[in-house]
């Protein structure tokens, strides 16, 4: 169980993306701990000052960010849960702001990158800033009557601050899938290894591993999962920097570490990879199309 | 043949890392045809302005560039090359520019994003602009003396520059993997189809498919390449944007549809898959590291 007097960290600035995740998964009312970066979310974990962190692991226009694999593997955390949010960037400036007098709009390059094709069709030069809601706190620091951030709802509700337009983003099919990491594993994990019956459907694992290049390795590898008819939701591969010959894959797949049929599998699995991580096991989120 | 009257397509101002790794794919002195976006690109190849065009596909920190995939899916032209380049990120000036007199640094967000960690120590604020040999061209032309920009050592030479400092990414284990696309698949893969002998290892193609999500579709799938010794170099899948029950899988794997193996093996997996497309074969690149 989640120590309740310990907030959970986030990286970023209060009204980010991912405290906007943070509250949609924990519920509304839950200390947040914002940190300046994901080594400090894993850091803060790690350390204590956090009852777990909730960390971005993929976005379905920009992919994996490969950086939170490396820091998973660095750290010895457990993944206890998954949440996906769907991306809707606002245009945000102080009140009274009219959009003629914009001269500039600030945000994390990644927000401006999905904003490019609105900012350029109104002619606004895009300047980098460290964060999303970050540009918001900034413009309402300054009281800025030239320039707007863009951020999520929640940033301009955090800050005081007046919604210009919402869903500026190109690509409307812009969500992503965040992580909750922790000290220990999902508590609904700890018990004995269920027995015969099918995997629990409501669990997915995430696992990394690492293959000898050669031909037939994968499917070797993927062969413990297909024999024991458990369903892949995502594999990647990663070609291991500084070793040609040797990939990292990332593979989540649906069951937990508690059902019978995925522990044999995964000790099936360590007769073939040459290494093998298991970063979690966690209730499944489903992403629930808007209206 | 490529027909030489005609140049190559890249993404991004002259001296953009794109150009770098275009002369080095198809020689020193290669007319380019320089290309506002990667649709822009697609567009000339297609159109018959350029003989070819370079299109970055993968960056071993960023991940894939899905939007490319995208590309390569919506447009009917095939992958002929591929090339890896090592980013060396470069902090250029006008001449006579010390460290000590800049305010700013302007470049690309991705490029931004590779050197924040010596911003940050230098107390560099960043500004993006839409290139990175942009940002060079733009420092030439107005001759600002308080402002750098972070490009390839070809983009100062190209705008006549000065190189402050070489190597400024954070992480040195940065390189991007280059596509050559043309209206017609590589020669050397139009021939007859080799019978009987081993796959022609110097070759690489590269697939896109979609299966059902169901366990062990995917295994299923890559049997058609374990069966037959086939040897994937990459695999990714990516969940299909409004199609929450179908997967999109990017794969590459050693060999040319000139292949006797190769064409079994694409017919077997035609049996599974709910689509396939062969965006190309071609010659493979190994990168080799440097010293």
């Amino acid at each position: 169980m989640q120590n309740t007097n310990l907030p959970i960290a986030f990286q970023g600035e209060p009204g980010a993306y991912s405290e906007a995740a943070l509250l949609e998964h924990f519920g509304q009312g839950t200390p947040g701990l914002p940190c300046p970066s994901f080594d400090a979310v894993f850091d803060a974990v790690e350390g204590g000052q956090a009852a777990a962190g909730l960390i971005a692991i993929e976005n379905s226009l920009a992919g994996s960010i490969h950086q939170n694999y490396d820091l998973l593997l660095r750290h010895q955390l457990w993944i206890t849960g998954e949440r996906y949010l769907r991306v809707h960037h606002c245009l945000i400036a102080n009140h009274g702001v009219r959009p003629a007098d914009l001269k500039k709009v600030i945000s994390h390059p990644q927000a401006l990158a999905q904003c490019a094709g609105y900012l350029h069709a109104n002619g606004l030069p895009a300047e980098v800033f460290y964060d999303t809601a970050g540009s918001i706190k900034h413009l309402s620091e300054t009281g800025a009557r030239d320039t707007a951030g863009i951020a999520s709802r929640r940033a301009a509700e955090v800050y005081g601050m007046e919604i210009l337009q919402e869903g500026i983003e190109d690509n409307p099919a812009n969500f992503t899938r965040f992580q909750v990491i922790a000290r220990q594993p999902a508590s609904t994990v700890l018990g004995p290894v269920v027995q015969g019956s099918p995997v629990q459907a409501s669990y997915k694992t995430t696992i990394a591993f690492t293959l000898a290049n050669q031909p037939g390795a994968l499917f070797k590898a993927l062969s413990v999962f297909a024999l024991r008819d458990l369903d892949l939701t995502k594999i990647e591969s990663r070609p291991l920097v500084g070793s040609p010959w040797e990939y990292l894959f990332y593979v989540d797949f649906v069951g937990s570490t508690a059902d019978l049929t995925v522990s044999r599998a995964l000790g099936h699995l360590e007769e073939y990879a040459t290494s093998l991580r298991v970063l979690g096991s966690y209730p499944r989120h489903r992403y629930e199309k808007e209206a």
